[in-house]
């Protein structure tokens, strides 16, 4: 027998510019990205799918992007047609959207070298991003993310996908962007919920790898709540950097058994299921949390003074500890949710938890018993507050 | 403004094995390879699709691979439902297989760390390799290709697809599997044309870039044609070290304007469009080669000489140097094969041209009188022939 053995390795690099008012004339962060790419011979195209929702906030958006790429057209071309999307969760449910883009990407001529750009929350760069990592094997695709979730987690990140069946990112890629724009400025026209919802990832990577970040959110919980701009600034760069510096570190496609930055993440998943969606993401992470970091300390690993702690700022910035979706069906749904999880990640299973505020452990199994006690906790903890 | 950069490296690995007789129990290459993978706390899945057409001819095959994995039960747990999929490019323009092997990677739990096997001709590969791709953001695949040219060609590279609306390959990836099992008995049931078809990309290989590679194929030709097994055993092998060594030297996942291995494909993949796939890649490589061979000549690359060896050698093998379709409707329809060809690479136009036998060289123009000519030299080649 013989054996030709392959072995080779493709380089991903990007950048992550952030900045204001990204699509004035005299903000020249895209024109000088794209005359990076220029070349002679033939000019790239644009096309540009965007978050209905978002759009509906910023009426003058359209005529402020073609107006910006107007003056772009000795490097790129916009095509004519802005693929305006539903946004949320509801987009990566819907196949037809899916259909909708790879149209474009087909009817206006996009290749290889030309560019598709997603504006919106992670959904919308979800979906836009399977939609261009799967065209031609992949066209260039670059991410304008519009809230906090997405500009400091997965629109800096390398993943892609819909949901297939009901399975949160059933299908889709890993497929790096070339590169990210988060807009300081879009987020003014969040609603609170979402506003608050992208803090949760910052919680989450503050937990896990590094405590002094943690304290500065502890100590700026009020002025985030209340929504400083500039502290948000540095939250989602903050965030942002440990997210990216993750994926460099550690396994970009996730081939091994090594994990993405999932904390909080298997119930959060459930529970957005179990509520269809109405929990949002953040809010969902929040909980997860939350529920990960009571069953730490019964397990004997995080104090129960750290517990406080992280409960007191979850809380302070506006989330609730518990939601009573988690209770139902004796907890049983919850199983599932690790059942899931396992599945959606292969593997043995495995779950992080906080060995101390800034270091998570990991962990191959978890008790049925502690987690019901722990969503006891929460529960209390709620009946409490509702008491109080 | 701000920027972070991102970069990391991807590393993909992946053995090709060329062996005998694959799924008899003393053959122990599919057992040492998953043997490889085996990891305490959890069993791996193993998911099989079949080209229908090659189980047709070999009907004992089923019984074969059952026997085969209940003896590795130790290592990995064959799911009871063997995918069967009707083989050539049909299989590639319907959406509903695609929907079929996720539905299937779905109802048996693969997963990340789980196997999807496609075994089949490159169509059913392609085919397979998406499902695989998208799946869960990628399912372990491994390639066990039952034709010359998937095993010396397209079975060992790093892509996948489907095509939509008509276009060929529009849907894809670039994603390695995790091994190539070549099995050189599988070759024995093709019909001659199918037996023929992979030493076009042979010939196209040796042209650009081994002039001793082609000097042993004229060698050969006749017992090629004769169906000597062991010629075709170094053929292939041959072939595949080269394939590997360009994708491992290049770009493997074509993201500048570094080119695939396409001399002779752009002709190609138009003609086999234009006569409905009744002309077979293969087939259709090797009139895309003579076609390119003569305009190297009428551009001044090629001496008349080295035209005449390959066509000879073409020729000797039992490929035809033409067919009609070429020259309908005033070879409108080959120019816009060039354009096509131009979109889906992206970019600059790029065809591979020879400089001499042995060594290729890139243009970025073609012109279309002497396209014309070149297609008239053809067909009066293949008048003479008919007349002769």
């Amino acid at each position: 027998m013989q054996i030709l053995q392959q072995t080779f390795q493709v380089p991903y690099t990007y950048s992550i510019f952030f900045t204001k008012r990204l699509f004035d004339v005299a903000n020249d962060t895209l024109r000088s990205f794209f005359g990076s790419f220029s070349q002679a011979g033939f000019q790239r195209k644009v096309l540009i799918a965007i978050d209905g929702g978002f759009l509906a906030h910023h009426p003058q958006l359209q005529e402020e992007i073609n107006h910006y790429f107007s003056s772009l057209e000795d490097l790129v071309k916009l095509v004519p047609q802005l693929v305006v999307l539903p946004g949320g969760e509801a987009a990566k449910n819907d196949p037809a959207l899916f259909d909708e883009l790879v149209e474009a990407i087909d009817n206006y001529g996009i290749d290889r070298h030309s560019f598709v750009i997603g504006i919106g929350g992670g959904a919308i760069l979800d979906l836009v991003g399977y939609a261009a990592a799967v065209s031609h094997r992949g066209v260039k695709h670059i991410r304008i993310p519009t809230t906090v979730l997405s500009q400091n987690d997965s629109g800096v990140g390398v993943k892609n996908g819909i949901n297939y069946r009901g399975k949160k990112n059933f299908l889709g890629t890993f497929a790096p962007p070339v590169a990210v724009f988060n807009d300081l400025t879009f987020l003014q026209t969040l609603d609170d919920r979402d506003w608050r919802g992208g803090i949760a990832e910052a919680i989450k990577v503050a937990l896990i790898k590094d405590q002094s970040f943690f304290e500065w959110i502890e100590v700026n919980a009020e002025a985030l709540a209340q929504r400083n701009e500039e502290v948000m600034a540095y939250l989602i760069h903050r965030c942002a950097e440990m997210h990216v510096e993750h994926i460099r570190s550690g396994d970009p496609f996730e081939f091994g058994s090594s994990r993405p930055l999932d904390f909080g993440h298997w119930a959060a998943h459930k529970l957005e299921y179990l509520t269809d969606f109405q929990v949002r993401h953040g809010e969902a992470v929040a909980i997860g949390i939350a529920l990960d970091c009571v069953y730490s300390v019964k397990v004997g690993k995080l104090t129960d003074a750290e517990l406080q702690r992280i409960l007191t700022v979850i809380q302070k910035l506006g989330f609730d500890l518990y939601h009573p979706k988690l209770a139902e069906n004796d907890k049983i749904n919850l199983r599932n949710g690790l059942q899931e999880f396992r599945e959606h990640l292969g593997g043995r299973l495995t779950i992080m938890l906080l060995d101390r505020i800034g270091k998570g452990v990991e962990v191959h199994e978890m008790d049925a018993n502690l987690i019901a006690e722990s969503v006891d906790y929460l529960e209390g903890h709620y009946a409490n507050l509702m008491v109080g």
